[in-house]
């Protein structure tokens, strides 16, 4: 199950190379996603109206691409604007475009009713674009589905299984209890989750970002939003500075998304970024490669619930309190799900 | 959609190597080839009647085959003649024939009732035999339905495309429209498409086989066969010479032909000759790498096609101008397909 | 088609390592099995209550298993015990347990009714756990369904042709008729297959284990039990020796057996032990070497005709005279399972 009325990150602004394209499937529909020359986003069906070659086996022509198979060239609006050997292509010869916009650095495509496509509804993911957070942008594909990811970023005490010899550390983290809420960012549905630790050591990697105290005040707070998007403050003070005082603080922001390629498989985009003057190499990479190392375990632990799920169908889950953010997340997916499914007809 | 009342080519002559067999699947069903004493083609069901093993992890003896896990025996006849430990084989122990001729290197077998087997039906693929052509044979596996190969040797535009650094060269070769007529050899059912293209220059390698004015009239020739085979005359000949003017001219003669292997698989057996007086080993392996080269380029290309076609099942295609051949060619199919539905009943 | 009220070997003894865990699926269940502190054999399924987590990612903790996704710990009984983050778990949280047993280096498990569990239903393996039995173990995992491996089991007429550079050697074992009776063993249900082979040359390997003349008397004589173990003794004795006279005779005894991992793969543990007072590295690794090369072949031979099968579904079989055993033992198959089936409602 999935929204369609939403907008999907594609790819990361620079997957996609000048005078080029990129190729993905996205909610099981190949797309081709490309940059004018003037720097607007065009996302193409790939696949040419004509015997369904894909376009991606084609070349870019300007701010046109050209099917490879027989030659019919194709405009940024989706229409055919050549047919070799004839002289004007038939009005049929065009293939479906879909909106597109670029926001700090994520591509974005929006996979319902184009009438319906909103900037509004995008996440703000300002971190990926803003100057004082540094970043290593991380893409990862999983061969599960969406939602079980989702399962995964919405409930943290994993951290102190999955995690216990990379993330985790401090089990204290996984077992605070968080506290859930509605978002209530403009144009967005889904789970704010908050979690406060107190008192606790610092991580050894925040040595890298600023001197810090032996003891800690640390926090965890997110926005996990539909379609599957996870916007995440978190950091530490030293215990004692008030809640909101960030001069002695390391303060981070982590964007993640997730988007359905098919029913089984999944892009998976993230970055963590740290709030710095300037950036530190050392530390942008040694955060990225904590978080690959860490999100390497989760796809093991999710590919293997996958296979177990798949091989006893329909078999009851146990609902346990620690999923009480996935519970909701799951219920407003099939309540949007369901108005979706309402509105699509009186929209036609 | 395959015809079985047809001629297919399961092989090479001399993919079956004496006193051997050649094991392969034609129109789904395992089959196995090969050659008697006296030089008479046999071609068996791959499947013993006892237990299934097939007769090819067997062996040879003589004209029989020994299947390899009981020691049944079979002769050219398919008839079982021996089951170890028992006196008589009980009647009922036989494993279908099919009908098989070798003609001009290529051992064909008839998929149909053997009632109906013809050889008038076998297409003229002489030059595959003749003295004074030459080549090399070729086959290719494709993991995609015969019937997108068809589509591509019935119109030769994709050469300005796909084969645009290989064969293609001069666009004007694809870009000339061809003539269509149905084919008018004895026994075959299939469409004739001309193409004339004058005033261009010769190919490099026509050096290779004669010398050549910079400028030259070219043809290409073919009769596109049920069940899928292509015969096709080709050459050049010094612009100003009389187009039954043969004594400057190169001259090239190709069989191609497309064996369903199952519904999503299929064999390509090809060769392209050149007509001289002695063969010249550069030019034969030449115009193989040319060949090996672009039908690498058209099964990559036939093959992201029709994984395109897998992933939207019954989303339209648009006919335009250059599917005529392919088009008149698949009504052909469909025609004798209801035709050949029809007669079975009465047959049986 | 399986049997549920049986026991199957999971594993050999020393594939569960100690203070670790076997995870193995059978009959398409994913299974756990381990050995507690005081050498009780456990058998869990293998997926966690909560999210479907398979057990095996997680880790042994004292007899207990702790999954690896969200921390929850099952004891042996199958019931959860900690609930990270939680007072007391919920009683619904809890895994199926099978009930396990280790006979003679055999982990055993019942996947039918646990109160219909029977050890007297175990099959007598004993000479992998007798002194003066020496053998090395064997295990070879089939991408066939079981039943394909019964019937290769219960015909040893495919020696001579299988086998016939191995273990076949002279095809008058393989040719000679086996008696085929009803196994009486006390609660077992099979077909008992005996084969006298008078007069013949000793295998090479005899010289190993002790002297013999150039002519000898040799046996075969099996017990092929439901769901799919062989038990058999062989062996041979000085032609003229009274058939009781083992003074001077080889003893071998093996122990074979076949468990469903699902409907289309299998599980085969295998030895074949000699009688000696004291083992003979040599002869031990000779022994074991010769069946893994013609398991080899087996499995070659069943595979291809798995796929042959396949690709004709449904195509009658042809029963011949050497089918008798494996015949009886489908139709003693079929009717435990009919009574299975009628049983099963009675005991829910």
């Amino acid at each position: 199950m999935w929204l369609r009325n939403c907008w999907y990150v594609i790819g990361w602004e620079h997957e996609i190379p000048d005078g080029g394209f990129l190729a993905r499937t996205v909610l099981g529909e190949a797309l081709l996603a490309y940059r004018t020359a003037t720097g607007r986003y065009v996302v193409l069906e790939d696949r040419c109206c004509h015997r369904h070659a894909p376009l991606s086996k084609g070349r870019r022509e300007g701010d046109c691409i050209r099917c490879g198979y027989h030659g019919l060239k194709f405009d940024a609006a989706g229409a055919c604007v050549e047919v070799p050997g004839r002289a004007t292509p038939p009005a049929a010869a065009r293939v479906r475009t879909y909106p597109a916009i670029c926001r700090n650095r994520w591509v974005f495509v929006w996979m319902g009713e184009a009438g319906h496509a909103d900037p509004a509804m995008l996440p703000d993911n300002f971190s990926c674009g803003a100057a004082g957070w540094h970043y290593k942008p991380g893409y990862m594909h999983y061969d599960t589905p969406y939602l079980l990811i989702c399962d995964n970023l919405l409930d943290f005490s994993h951290l102190s299984w999955v995690h216990e010899k990379t993330l985790g550390g401090s089990t204290a983290i996984a077992l605070a209890r968080p506290t859930l809420a509605p978002v209530d960012a403009p144009g967005q549905r889904g789970v704010k989750v908050s979690r406060q630790v107190p008192g606790v050591p610092p991580p050894p990697y925040y040595a890298k970002i600023r001197a810090m105290p032996p003891v800690i005040d640390r926090w965890f707070v997110y926005d996990f939003l539909l379609p599957g998007t996870l916007l995440m403050h978190s950091g530490g003070r030293p215990t004692g500075d008030a809640p909101d005082d960030m001069r002695n603080a390391v303060q981070l922001h982590s964007c993640q998304t997730l988007t359905p390629e098919t029913a089984n498989s999944t892009h998976y985009f993230f970055m963590q970024a740290y709030r710095a003057d300037a950036q530190h190499p050392a530390v942008t990479e040694g955060i990225y490669q904590s978080l690959i190392q860490a999100f390497d375990e989760d796809r093991d632990m999710i590919s293997a619930q996958y296979r177990a799920i798949q091989s006893a169908p329909g078999a009851p889950m146990l609902p346990l309190y620690m999923d009480a953010a996935l519970v909701q997340f799951r219920r407003l997916l099939e309540r949007e799900h369901a108005l979706e499914a309402g509105l699509r007809p009186a929209a036609a």
